[in-house]
C-alpha cells in the first residue's frame, strides 16, 4: 500500500562512499558492518557526504488493554510516570541520548492517562487499546491512524533537517502484544517466543501465554494482512513505530531499530511494504526469547549482544552513538596516500 | 607462575554497585551486560564509585619473522608505517580514541626497523621474531620479556591514574602467528581456523595453513606450557598483550580484550594464569574464523559483533565508549524515589 511513495537508494552515493571507504588506510573491508551501515546511510540520504549532526530519537509512548490479564508486574501509570520522566531528562535513554548529543521526541501515541506536559507530543489516538483477549485491541482505522502519527514524525524531522532517526518505546505489557503479532506470523511454539518482558513471576508468564492464546483464538488475525493483525492483537506504540519505518522510507531517513518492540513494528512495516528494509538499521539483539525469530523473519542480524531488554530507544541510542563515530572516522581518517602505504589488492575468495 | 600477585576483586564494591543498579529506575537487570561490566570495574577497581576519567589504549608493534613465508599481502614496512601514523593522529584508532577521549601509547615491542619518533616508546626485545617455520620465533627469555614489557605497562598506567586499558597491536603476520596458537591449544582442523586476514589470497591462504603446520612440527610447542607454545610459534606483539592482561590482575586494573590477536594474547594469560580472566572485558567478535575457539576457550562472549577485522585497538575502543556511557548513566540516572515509580520486584526464574 506504500510500495509506490518508496525512495529509492542512492546507489550513485553508495558506490562512491564504497570507493573513499576502500581508500582509508586500513585492510578492505577491515572495518566490517561500520563500512556497510556507512554505505546504506549515503544510500539512503543520497550523497557519500550527508550531514549527520542532527539524530532524533522518537519515544512511542501507549497504553495496552491486556494488562487487564497480570502479564505485567507493574500498572499503567508506569507508562505515565515514565512518559513524564523522559522530559525530566533522569531515565536510561535520556542519559544516552545525552552522552551521544541526540535529540528525544516522547510522542502520546494513546496512554491511557494524558499529561498535561507540553514537552509531550499529543497525538493520542485514545485512552489506551482495549484488552484483546475480548477483541480487536483497536480498530483498523486507529491502527492506521497511529501508523500515520510515526509517518507524519519522520515527514517533519526530515524537513527539520534530521538524518537518523532512533525508535524507541514505553508502554507496559507491550512485549504481550508484540509476542502476539509474531506468533500469528511464525506460528511457532509460544512457550519458545513468550518472555519474562520487564521481569514477570512464573505465574505471570502463564498468564500472558495464557492471554495472547485468548487473543489470537478471540480475534482470529489474518496473517497476510499485517494491518488485521496490528488492530486485533497490537498496540499504539508498535503501530506508531511502524509508521516511522515506513515514513523512513517514504522520506529518505535511515530509521534504527530498538528492541523486541521496536522489532515487531519493523517486521509489520516489512511486511507492509518490504522495501522499507533497506532503510532500517538494527541495533541490539534484546533478552526477549522473540527476539531471534523476528531478525530471521526480518533477514537482518544486530550487531550488539548484550541481553539488554530496556526499550526506550537505549540500543538504538547507542547504535546511533557508534555509527556518529563511524561516520567520524569515515570522513576524517587519512588514505593511503596520506598514510604513505600501498593499498590493499582486493582477492575474490573462493 | 604470576597466581601470588594477582588481586581479588572487591566483592563489597559490587555488592554495593549491583544494590545501586536494582535502584534505578529501569526494570531489574534490563540494562544486561552494561550492568554486568560496571560491577566487574568496581569489583577490579576496588569501589562502587571509580574515577574512569583516563583511558588508555596500548598498542603493541611488533614484526614476525614469519611473513618470509608468504603470508601477509604486505611487508613489514606496513608495520613501521602505521606505527608511525598512530602518533600522526591519522589511523582508524585515533579516531575511535578521539571520539571517545581515550589516549593511546604506541609500544615498539619489536619491530624490525625503529623509528627516531619519541611518540613511540622503545622496548624493543628485538628486530623482529625469527621465522618460525625454522625454529623458535624467540627464545624464552625474550617471550618473558615481553610479557614484562606488558605488566611493566599496566604498572606504570595504574600509577599515573588510569582505569581502564584497552589492548590494541600492529603487526604484520600475526594473525598467522595467532592461529599457530590457538592450533597447538585446541588442535582443531587447521583449515577450519585460519582465516585470511587482513586480505589474502587463496595462494596466500595456502601458504599460511603451510607455515603453521610446519611451525609446529620444527618446534614441537608443548601445550601445557604456555611460554614454551608463546616463544615458539607467537610473537613479541601476542606476548606483550598477553603482559597487559597479567597485569591488570596484579595491579588491578580492566583490560579490554580487542580482536582475534589481542584473544589469543588473553588466552595465553589466562592459561599461565587463571585467576587474570576476572580482569578481562572482552569487546568485538573478529571476523577471523578463529575467533569463535578463542572464546570459548576464555568461556567469555564478545559483545559486539560487527564482523571487523582490523585490530588496532579499534574494538577496544569502541567499547570502552560503551562502558563509558554505561558507567555514566550509573552514576546520574535517576532511582526509583527520583522517578516516582515504585520498585520492581525480583522473581528467581523456573
Amino acid at each position: 500500500m506504500f510500495e509506490k511513495h518508496i525512495k529509492e537508494l542512492n546507489k550513485q552515493a553508495m558506490i562512491t562512499a564504497k570507493k573513499r571507504l576502500d581508500n582509508l588506510s586500513k585492510p578492505l573491508d577491515s572495518l566490517g558492518w561500520l563500512e556497510d551501515v556507512i554505505v546504506q546511510i549515503c544510500g539512503i540520504l543520497g550523497t557519500d557526504h550527508p550531514n549527520l549532526d542532527k539524530k532524533n530519537i522518537t519515544i512511542m509512548c501507549a497504553d495496552n488493554g491486556v494488562i487487564d490479564e497480570g502479564v505485567s508486574q507493574v500498572g499503567f501509570e508506569v507508562t505515565t510516570i515514565v512518559a513524564n520522566n523522559f522530559t525530566k531528562n533522569i531515565t536510561a535513554v535520556n542519559h544516552f541520548s545525552n552522552y551521544f548529543k541526540q535529540e528525544i521526541s516522547v510522542i502520546d501515541i494513546g496512554m491511557k492517562e494524558t499529561l498535561d506536559n507540553p514537552l509531550i507530543i499529543n497525538k493520542k489516538i485514545s485512552n489506551g487499546t482495549n484488552n484483546m483477549v475480548n477483541g480487536p485491541a483497536m480498530t483498523k482505522k486507529q491502527a492506521i491512524d497511529a501508523i500515520n502519527v510515526g509517518i507524519l514524525q519522520v515527514k517533519e524531522l526530515k524537513e527539520k533537517g534530521y538524518s537518523l532517526v532512533g525508535t524507541g518505546e514505553m508502554g507496559i505489557g507491550n512485549t504481550t502484544t508484540s509476542t502476539a503479532i509474531l506468533h500469528v506470523f511464525i506460528d511457532d511454539d509460544l512457550e519458545k517466543i513468550t518472555g519474562y518482558g520487564a521481569g514477570l513471576s512464573e505465574d505471570g508468564l502463564k498468564r500472558k501465554i495464557i492471554a495472547i492464546e485468548k487473543a489470537i483464538d478471540i480475534n482470529k488475525p489474518d496473517k497476510n494482512d499485517p494491518i488485521d493483525v496490528l488492530s486485533k492483537v497490537g498496540g499504539y506504540d508498535i503501530a506508531g513505530m511502524c509508521g516511522l519505518f515506513i515514513g523512513g522510507a517514504i522520506y529518505g531517513l535511515p530509521i534504527i531499530i530498538d528492541g523486541y518492540i521496536s522489532s515487531i513494528a519493523a517486521l509489520l512495516a516489512y511486511k507492509l511494504c518490504p522495501a522499507c528494509k533497506e532503510f532500517m538499521i538494527p541495533s541490539h539483539g534484546s533478552y526477549e526469547p522473540g527476539t531471534k525469530f523476528v531478525f530471521e523473519q526480518l533477514g537482518l542480524k544486530p550487531v550488539l549482544q548484550m541481553e539488554m531488554r530496556l526499550g526506550e530507544g537505549t540500543g538504538a541510542s547507542m547504535i546511533m552513538g557508534i555509527i556518529d563515530l563511524a561516520y567520524t572516522t569515515y570522513c576524517n581518517m587519512g588514505t593511503f596516500e596520506d598514510a604513505n602505504v600501498i593499498p590493499y589488492k582486493k582477492y575474490e575468495k573462493g
